[in-house]
């Protein structure tokens, strides 16, 4: 048996950082920056106004000064000469500093006459000013790679930017096997269960930024194994679920070797979890999941996210782990990772009673993956552990 | 000068739950679910094997015992009799358990040998059925509201539901105002400046569940805003940036009542932040956010979060606050509360030295917003406060 990490390391072996596509910054939102962003212009481009008042001389400014109103800037439109001695600029917020002001007093300190103003008693200290640059200047970056964020994408629209480079997503085709699986929605047979895996997967994989498809469920027999590989034939990843284990009936290994596939069974020292068959075929890595309801998405969740994270060109790490204290003692762990469906709060963290592998209800109820390290003695209420975010 | 609370009260008496809407499972992720799924089937639908090995009688089992094998039991494929004394059933993982049999060996305790099988010496314990209905049983329920995750759409999928009730996704459309906009990619004249916050808020409602539209800029003249207003009227909740607040450049409040608005102005006690304007216009929310970038950034994550999340039929109540320790000191807080972008982390959080409401690149770096309550007192470095994950 080989560990989780060793495991995740041979399928990082297997993929590579897809290439990039350009698309409309409207559309970047959640998607992997690939070339850094570059400042096309300073922000403010000119020294402008951050309050609505008056523009004036610094050097002028005392309670009870008076100052003669020769015009007005508003955002978008600039007063068109530099003031003088005595005059003051009606400003408005955002609008270019007329040339010769350094301060603005903002309205609630001024008593206006007509077309001249006084200032009051108590004037608020401060200039007002935003300079040219102090956002940000042309040539200044946002550094790829990383997810865009909504702040990401307004500070890319500000820095003129229409269109970014990033990532493109990988295709990945989830396949489903057996005889025993029906599609929701249809009539299950007395010895048939509903396909979930796929579906789950399909939720899970697309979240962390893949273009995932669902193809028809594939029966135990060689034939049509080998129809339904053949429609993933455009995929980036191709994940099969079921039939990848040792028992006389998982027919998936074979017929991934006979159509080319160099192929790896893991044994895992995971639970949940099952061996894990992984290979190349083709211009697609692929990976075998066992079929079992919670160990497919708990693979999934440690196996696949940081798979599809590296080939968005992230960096290839495991899953991140977070700390929680226990609500409850735990007995010792055995000779395998286990990844405990658990419950994260303000109050610390919970595992379930029942950790069955089966139990999509428990999974469901779940929010975190309570991880124990091989061999992993008793832990009392209170102490802190790692915890895998669903 | 009201409280953000108060506010926001506001804004969700202004809004109202959406109606309902079906969509196929594999859409349904991140949707919110409008009506209890209820399940359609016991899962599994029958006693089921756990493990890959032999379906016997457990009152003989023991080491050394011997058994004909009569037959096989696949998954979707069941033993077509009741066993006897004697019998074992090669079965393999999901299979059904065979009439008469109660127990499972697992293969790795046994010995072939052509039909027959003898028990090894030290044979595991379990029984390894899955009883039927143990995980789900026909009429247990998902219940509603619930933003739908991904191991919620693999429950809903085995419990054999193909399309779920969700509620429709607000229809929002993004206006920004003011001739010193332009958008991204455009060449921008001396006096104007890129137009990033419906940028920004695109992303943002977008992931919060909207259907965010970003209309043409609205210029500063009342024909013009009427124009852009009108092509919002398939809108749930109608959105201005910039051109709401007491200058006598604002057009957008006197525009926006000559359409029938009924309006709101309010002074609300935050940092950053301006007046926010709101009222109902027909059958849509509008809600006047300032022109700040930063500004119209925070009050989306403040206000119109939470306001989506009300419309899509989830709780109407504040964005959810966490805690963190700081890592620095900070000063008291005045007569407004304060949202300090800031970073947090494993080592706590800490927020930036600029916090002027101009700066995107600093919002930008910003993974948090660190709340100040209003006349807060000053913090000392390790002091718990309370904060806004972005």
């Amino acid at each position: 048996m080989i560990s989780v990490d060793a495991a995740l390391a041979h399928l990082f072996s297997l993929t590579r950082p897809l290439g990039p596509e350009t698309v409309p910054l409207r559309e970047a939102a959640g998607r992997v920056l690939l070339h850094d962003a570059v400042a096309r212009r300073d922000q403010p481009p000119f020294a402008a106004s951050a309050m609505d008042g008056y523009a004036v001389q610094d050097a002028e400014v005392r309670p009870g000064a008076r100052f003669t109103v020769v015009g007005e800037a508003a955002a978008g439109h600039r007063f068109d000469r530099a003031i003088t001695p005595g005059e003051a600029v009606r400003i408005f917020t955002g609008a270019p500093i007329p040339d010769g002001a350094d301060r603005i007093v903002i309205q609630e300190d001024v008593c206006v006459d007509g077309s001249s103003i006084t200032l009051g008693d108590a004037l608020d200290s401060k200039a007002y000013v935003r300079p040219a640059g102090a956002d940000f200047r042309i040539g200044d970056r946002l550094p790829a790679p990383r997810t865009l964020t909504p702040q990401d994408i307004a500070l890319l629209a500000s820095m003129n930017i229409a269109e970014v480079v990033v990532s493109r997503r990988p295709v990945v085709a989830l396949i489903s096997t057996g005889d025993e699986l029906v599609l929701p929605g249809e009539d299950p047979g007395p010895d048939q269960i509903i396909a979930s895996n796929t579906f789950g997967l399909h939720a899970l994989l697309t979240s962390a930024g893949a273009r995932a498809r669902i193809l028809p469920i594939a029966r135990d027999t060689r034939d049509h194994l080998k129809q339904v590989f053949a429609l993933a034939a455009d995929a980036d990843l191709i994940v099969t679920i079921g039939g990848a284990s040792v028992g006389d009936h998982d027919l998936v290994g074979d017929v991934a070797q006979s159509l080319g596939m160099e192929q790896s069974f893991y044994r895992i020292a995971m639970r949940p979890g099952k061996p894990l068959m992984a290979g190349r075929m083709g211009d697609a890595a692929m990976v075998g999941l066992p079929g079992n309801p919670v160990s497919a998405m708990v693979c999934g969740r440690i196996f696949l996210v940081p798979l599809i994270r590296a080939m968005l060109t992230l960096p290839a790490e495991p899953a991140p782990r977070e700390t929680a204290r226990l609500t409850a003692p735990l007995g010792p762990n055995g000779r395998r990772e286990h990844y405990m469906r658990a419950t994260v709060g303000p109050e610390g963290i919970s595992s379930f009673d029942r950790q069955d592998s089966a139990l999509l209800s428990v999974l469901q109820q779940a929010n975190a993956l309570l991880v124990r390290a091989v061999n992993d003695p008793a832990r009392e209420a209170g102490e802190e552990v790692e915890f895998i975010r669903l």
